[in-house]
């Protein structure tokens, strides 16, 4: 079996990522990091999905408060609630997130002798993050076999982004046949410390209308 | 004054890219990390480094022990004694480091709006490292200005790299020019508690070629 370092927030559309590498008979590895976001519950959640799913997971300390700046690390300020005509970046942007977050699966995935790493990026129903978008994983893809031994003796490392063309509601869609059930994943930006969602933050919007337009049952757990 | 982030190890490359970022009129950001290394000394160093040069100072932690295979981060295995004829890449080797540092020094860059990053990498007297190439460094800037906020909406993010073309010889000059006293850097990869370095491993090795082909007096302090 092929092994593939999977990045694991515990939210959604990683959770999907996973399974669908596990179908894919991929050996995984999951990563999640505990890198100053407000709540736990996302944590949690990623792990008992990595053990649901029979996966290695490794929970990585990288402290991003050292770099303060940004609504989901920095705790002074508030989450913006969903604005459907918002074309700037939004201030939920971790400073250089997916490519800390890659760059550390790619030193795990050399250790691991491990050449596929799957990230749940979606260039459809997101939020504005310029890392989300295919020219930047194609960017990373290229930087990747540049960097690392395993990159430029052993051949070609490969970024898989299986969500990245699909909506939420066909993630959400994906998901389902492959036996997910949604309650175990934690998406809110400012979910309780058991993991109830606020239904009003970008993440749980972008949710919630995916499973509505799936016309599908939501077994999010919502504050109530 | 722009602002500029610098990866200050302590050692002599480092050190002599400081210098010149400061000598070029940047407002210098030196950026160390704690990352496992068999020894405080060059932490030391570069704190020392840092404030002679008038530079705001950040030692970022990030236990690359959670992955562990290469000589320097694992202290199990022994560092290898400088071979002349080896070409396969050392097992000094760090897992994807200089992706993981600049991936956090970018993250540093977005948060002070700073646009300029330097790296002391050479593609000349080195030991086969594969992110220490240009064409590595171009990747890096290309995939750099794909994922930042400060690269889409503010324009081009530099990677600057002062000694990429410069032999030891060439580097230590420029340093020398530039004022730089190099008894204040560690070089060595298993130098002692105080500094002192072993005169065998690769690094020192390097270094000590050096100021021997320019002739100039060595001032590192060698264990006896």
């Amino acid at each position: 079996m092929k092994k593939a370092v999977i990045l694991l927030s515990g939210g959604l559309d990683s959770t999907t990522c996973l399974a669908y590498a596990k179908s894919k008979n991929f050996d995984c590895y999951a990563l999640s990091f505990n890198y100053g976001q407000r709540h736990q519950a996302e944590l949690n959640a990623a792990k008992s999905i990595a053990a649901h799913f029979n996966a290695e997971h490794k929970i990585f300390d990288l402290n991003m408060h050292q770099f303060a700046g940004s609504a989901l690390t920095d705790i002074v300020m508030d989450i913006p609630a969903y604005n459907e005509n918002a074309s700037a970046i939004p201030t939920t942007y971790v400073p250089a997130r997916n490519t800390v977050f890659l760059s550390i699966a790619l030193a795990w995935a050399e250790v691991l002798k491990a050449k596929d790493i799957f990230i749940g990026v979606s260039a459809i129903d997101y939020s504005g993050y310029p890392d989300c978008r295919p020219e930047y994983i194609k960017a990373f893809q290229h930087l990747a076999n540049l960097a690392t031994k395993v990159g430029v003796e052993e051949g070609g490392i490969e970024i898989h982004t299986p969500l990245i063309n699909l909506s939420k509601a066909e993630t959400i869609n994906l998901g389902l046949q492959l036996g997910i059930n949604y309650a175990m994943t934690v998406s809110c930006y400012q979910a309780s410390e058991h993991g109830h969602a606020c239904g009003k933050c970008d993440s749980c919007t972008f949710r919630k209308k995916g499973f509505s337009a799936l016309k599908a049952n939501d077994p999010t757990l919502y504050q109530v």
